[in-house]
């Protein structure tokens, strides 16, 4: 876990970033979780998003349960060093554990003066079946 | 306040949640912030974005300084209700505080097995002119 680069981040009290997934072909937004310093390392080396699950407690290797890896193409810092961008490749074309292609499958649209949350993306493929094996 | 659209969002221990801001037309992640229910509300009903300033602790009406307001095209919400995404027009093509499009201006580039952040991005005006007013 050496290397300068890692140095520029600005971790947390906890010890964490901030990550955006953002789909590099289409500019997409997929995903929002945190990392950790042995988290970013391992993203850096392996070329495939790790992230630092905060309600497990654990190192999150993205997709290996489902097989919906995160294949790294660019990752980007922001101005405070405190928030990292990932620019990837969604293996399997779904990054939410819903099913859906994006987490942020829920726009706010406003009907008759009273704005709601309503869902605009479909489910691609069933839950039960991403995580049955 | 009020709204049962406010409700469906989750905020963290200290009242914030995370937003994520992307130009609605390229789909460049521009910057990163955070909101707490006044600011979100404000935003839903003014159509630009105003954010909560963590190290001033007030609201914090973008661009009212700068000028380079952020005129919200859509609001979207992720899974767990608890990240923001908002899909704006940036005026003035401005939103970092240094002068450049966007907050993420540095690549993580590798140059002889070494890893360093690079800023790819042009400071498009200089800060000074920006906040001189």
């Amino acid at each position: 876990m050496s290397g300068s680069w890692l140095d520029a981040v600005v971790f947390d009290e906890h010890g964490l970033v901030p990550a955006i997934a953002q789909d590099a072909g289409t500019g997409r937004i997929l995903m929002f979780a945190f990392m950790n310093r042995e988290s970013l390392a391992l993203t850096q080396a392996s070329g495939y998003a790790t992230y630092w699950s905060r309600s497990r407690g654990k190192l999150w290797k993205k997709g290996e349960e489902s097989g919906h890896r995160q294949r790294v193409r660019a990752m980007r810092l922001d101005c405070d060093g405190d928030v990292v961008l990932l620019q990837i490749e969604q293996e399997g074309g779904i990054a939410c554990h819903t099913g859906r292609e994006s987490c942020f499958f829920r726009q706010l649209i406003t009907q008759d003066g009273e704005p709601n949350w309503q869902t605009t993306d479909p489910i691609l493929k069933d839950p039960s079946r991403i995580y049955s094996s």
